[in-house]
């Protein structure tokens, strides 16, 4: 880990220079844009060997400094992942630009024509954790809705990082943007984030992604608007009459696909019509893919169940542990995630209408699936063909978010010398 | 002014119970909405005695401590206050019920369909100054959206505002929603109020209005999500060959046709081309109705004009008060408005196409005026039908904000037991 400080003035002068940019590129139409990311694409690839040797630097320190298998893994670059990271700029390219639609326009009974139109944020700053690859995704994203991009990484991939920036930052310079358009944040230690997180009319949105201590710190510490990001205490209630074959299924998979991302589920909830012969079944079939249940008094006389205490119904595990409890109605099951959700995502299996119309009014997250895995919430399954983060506030974007999510509104109103 | 302290806890109370009430009116049909509205207005017209003896508290209270004549005015209720705040509910009640819209909706390749779905956000809190007729407006707006309201009036005002949500929550609970469904804040010190803004998980959404004190106070304490409203150091920017006639009509229109309010013109920029011939006929047309001119040093030569300083392009001065100054170009106006401007609205006079389009991609306001004054941003003039506030973020909601911008959207993904 290197520590290097940043004053508050060093933080406000790259964020003067990202609105700089920022005004750029605002009126910039989609050609200049896609033309400097393919730009940036193929200078990433050009630059393999400088960026994998800055790599080596970061994961030479974080064996040092006793970093785990696990954030070594996430941290460590090859040729394949950096050629991936230059085809995600590519592929950004090929997305359709959310600047300049007109989302409502209307002509006035006075003559006035009002139009409200997508334009970019501005100065759209990142908090992110170990993965260098955010660094190019973000970049990507933030430039191609019109942003001037901050980057503030992790410490322990400052070399990765530095590199990353300086091959895109000089790219989109020779295809004629900003050289400012993509900065990183200066310092390492967390004064800066904080001197970030108060750049008030300097910074017009902050979106941190990583764990709940990071979002927290971002939250709690913010003057500059905010989307909080991606801690998911995910919910399966299995309703009474569901298809329990079904049911199976959708739990296995919301579970076990990938347990470590916030769309994979934490807490399963069962009818009590259908526990007797739900319960061993599907405790069963967790345990065969190595799940550990943690259970109500329903669950725990079966072999291997764990008791639940309210810590299970409260954590988010990202790992091979399930919490589980049967509920007496499907009201119980929404009193229970009302308690307990941290409003990502939340699943019914059910084969009445009824029940899924109850469950959908009045579940209150930002993605509700009916007879479908958790898992689904996710930008690429969204279809946004990218996605930056997904969203558990409910102010400005909710679930995953694309590129229009990266996007603020206009109104431009016009007229022949109108007066009131 | 009276002064009662509450504990976090006091606070938090409450918040909790707009939180229950929120989740009652959330699946809420628009008829169940719209019948309470009509009851809540019924209640403030058979309670106007009331609500005018609990007024004459707080004026009899504000004259006692030295309020000026100005709060004391806005403060007073009558008769004719009363039914129009009334009138205000009805109103509401007959606009289009925002929550149910679907903003997008598809179908996968897969065969999973997803629908973006507007909801209400939740426990919406307001925090305004002097004007008691805002707790019932703001009350009736988010009612209307599906939102439980917690106000938090002034102080000057805390009488009339028992006697108002008294009403409002008898009326609505008798109506058959939740009582809770309109609350007041406990407390009128600045203690209850932090306590509010930082009731994360329980309060889904601040809106303070007021001045710029006010403002900077929520932003700068709350850790719960805010939208920043109202601070206007509008621009009129007169462009080289404009309409000098239409110059004239709209930049007097924007300054003078109410000075108090946010969307008024607060400096006016003249390019070169025009100056010789604008500015002697400006300046005393601003003069002729009693406007104080603070010019640069070409203005500075015509009779009555002050010299304008930094802090003239920086004040939002609401009064008979207009800071000018010449600029060499249409990019020396643009420069001076990012510098200087609030970003609420600014507006350009021009008879040409290019400067129109430079001016309008290259401003980054709420709202930007071609050939019509700056009054027209406000929510009933942009056919809003009630507006709660006009926000100066660019985050969720930009200018006028109506029934929609007091909502969030649900995605809501229904499948035959897909899994990923």
């Amino acid at each position: 880990m290197i520590e290097r400080a940043a004053t508050e003035e060093d933080v406000r002068a790259v964020a003067r220079r990202a609105r700089d940019a920022a005004a750029e590129l605002a009126p910039l139409p989609r050609r200049a844009k896609d033309a400097a990311l393919h730009a940036m694409a193929d200078a990433l690839d050009a630059a393999t060997d400088a960026v994998l040797a800055a790599n080596a630097e970061d994961v030479a320190r974080g064996r040092d400094t006793g970093l785990n298998a696990g954030l070594i893994d996430r941290l460590s670059l090859d040729a394949d992942r950096v050629a991936a990271m230059a085809q995600g700029l590519r592929d950004v390219a090929g997305l359709a630009d959310p600047v300049g639609e007109v989302l409502r326009g209307y002509t006035q009974p006075n003559g006035l024509e009002i139009r409200q139109v997508r334009v970019p944020f501005g100065v759209i700053a990142m908090i992110y954790e170990a993965r260098p690859n955010v660094t190019v995704d973000a970049a990507g994203l933030a430039l191609k809705s019109g942003n001037a991009a901050l980057l503030r990484g992790s410490a322990s991939a400052y070399s990765s990082n530095v590199a990353l920036v300086e091959v895109l930052s000089t790219a989109a310079a020779e295809a004629g943007l900003p050289a400012d358009s993509v900065q990183l944040v200066p310092g390492t230690d967390r004064g800066s984030v904080l001197h970030l997180l108060r750049a008030r009319g300097l910074v017009d949105l902050v979106i941190p992604r990583g764990g709940a201590g990071l979002i927290n710190h971002v939250v709690e510490n913010a003057t500059v608007p905010v989307i909080e990001t991606g801690v998911g205490n995910v919910h399966v209630y299995v309703d009474a009459g569901a298809d329990l074959e079904m049911a199976e299924r959708i739990v296995v998979n919301s579970k076990t696909s990938r347990v470590s991302v916030c769309n994979s589920a934490e807490t399963l909830l069962v009818h009590r019509a259908v526990a007797a012969e739900f319960l061993p079944r599907i405790t069963s079939a967790l345990q065969t893919c190595g799940v550990v249940v943690h259970g109500d008094e329903h669950f725990a006389s079966l072999a291997g169940v764990q008791p639940a205490t309210d810590d299970d119904w409260e954590r988010e595990y990202l790992s091979l542990d399930m919490a589980a409890r049967v509920v007496d109605d499907i009201d119980e099951a929404i009193a229970h995630i009302r308690r307990w959700s941290s409003g990502h995502t939340e699943a019914i299996v059910t084969r009445d209408l009824d029940s899924a119309r109850h469950f959908v009014a009045r579940v209150d997250s930002a993605a509700v699936m009916v007879n479908a895995s958790t898992r689904f919430t996710d930008g690429a399954e969204f279809g946004f063909g990218a996605e930056i983060g997904i969203s558990t506030q409910k102010m400005h974007a909710r679930g995953p978010m694309g590129l229009a999510e990266l996007t603020s509104t206009k109104w431009v109103v016009t007229g022949e010398g109108h007066v009131r």
